[in-house]
């Protein structure tokens, strides 16, 4: 299989998103290699060895890189593969759009020097500490709160929310016992403006539950059928804005709440 | 202040973190404004019509996009501000590198199709149910134990590194009672091969801990100091690999373990 580093003096991050949406545009299969933290010249030397020796069938290997240091990218550069170099294909374009000069710092992406991080760390704890009805006290210092029922998302998406955009969200679950007269808590209307619901197809709701606990009456499909369609007519009665998880990543699902709420999304 | 603008027919996640790290590379200050999920030509032609109105002393604002579609893409650079096309910028090349064309599917970066996401799903709540020492039960089926006193870092790693990585995390605190003799408990002696060490600044650790309580015993520096030397000397006397939080960002840390140990970093 042709090979494709991501090479970075940071953590590598950035050039694996990128080089993973533009090889995602095409219908190969790659060996992908992640080679973070080359800080030093002796690295970078040793890089270019190993990518030098990792031609498949006399094809290049294909590097994306994004390296703040001059030195360690020129370096780099000098390998026998494709290079595709992220970083400077803009900063040199935006300079002169901007008129002043790149001041490169290793670590600024995703570095802690970030003012924001410390918000982002209080929203993640926060997002643990009201995970799935854990605690309703708490609900008026959320900025969002994800209800649905068992198994449907709600608990990747919360701490996806937390850890990517820095928003606090708790989420609370709808369980066998709500259905019979199924209602808001007290807690949840008093809250009610900060409401998104998530709902699932009943079929793969059924497919996951009996993963996680086979030959169950909660994870029959009946049992499914009936708390999605209850779940789907409260957010109906109480004008819920809701989504429906069933073919979308955590990705797509919070993209997808923030945009339709509004909230907004902190970068880090 | 001038605007910038991350627009994608997806998530826009991707247009987000590389116009970050781009921008990054400047002393200066933008608004920052993210527009996914352009999914037609009308909401293509608004877009226009807001970038066009966003102007600010005359500076048009700069655009990040990376759009799929063919149609909207060429919509978008329509319009009066400057376009950077991360996307595209990259395909062109790639195209006659690999010699086929790219065959534009909107959602194959952050889509579910991807058959490593119930992967990455199962290994977010893994790293959930063996957060915190909650349960030592389930150690071997951990790819990775994260040990170190309260406050040092120990959840946002695990579940960055089970959310961006796909790697199952649990984790295990060493606490007051433990300090006295510290040692490993058998659970984790077992899977000694898979523990990781956090470690932090004493000082940093006082001040995190005095934020969730105050005048506490537990948040003293004299305390934080105690536990902090008790469990670098454990990780000396174990050779248990560490690393020191107090300056990284969780992607920093978590890009740190995964080098250092040899993990594998699956891509979503």
């Amino acid at each position: 299989m042709r090979k494709v580093f991501y090479i970075s003096d940071g953590t590598a991050i950035t050039a694996e998103i990128l080089g993973h949406a533009v090889l995602s545009q095409f219908d190969i299969e790659f060996e992908q290699i992640t080679i973070p933290f080359v800080e030093s010249m002796e690295k970078a030397a040793e890089v270019v060895i190993k990518i030098d020796q990792s031609f498949f069938e006399q094809q290049p290997p294909l590097i994306f890189h994004s390296i703040v240091d001059e030195k360690i990218r020129a370096t780099i550069e000098r390998c026998n593969g494709i290079s595709y170099d992220f970083l400077n294909t803009f900063v040199a374009p935006l300079e002169k759009q901007l008129g002043i000069k790149a001041e490169p710092k290793t670590h600024r992406t995703h570095g802690i020097a970030n003012e924001a991080y410390s918000a982002r760390i209080d929203a993640i704890n926060y997002s643990l500490d009201n995970d799935d009805g854990i605690s309703l006290k708490h609900l008026d210092k959320s900025e969002l709160i994800l209800v649905g029922v068992s198994r449907c998302g709600k608990t990747p998406s919360s701490l996806y929310l937390a850890m990517q955009f820095g928003i606090a969200t708790a989420n609370y679950p709808f369980i066998n016992e709500d259905m019979e007269n199924l209602k808001l808590p007290p807690e949840l209307k008093k809250n009610k403006h900060k409401i998104f619901g998530l709902t699932i197809d009943p079929y793969r709701l059924h497919e996951i539950r009996t993963q996680r606990l086979a030959n169950s009456k909660y994870a029959s499909l009946r049992q499914c059928r009936a708390e999605v369609k209850e779940v789907e007519m409260l957010y109906r009665r109480e004008r819920i804005p809701f989504i429906d998880t069933t073919k979308h990543s955590v990705e797509e699902i919070t993209a997808k709440i923030i945009d339709t709420t509004g909230l907004k999304r902190q970068m880090f």
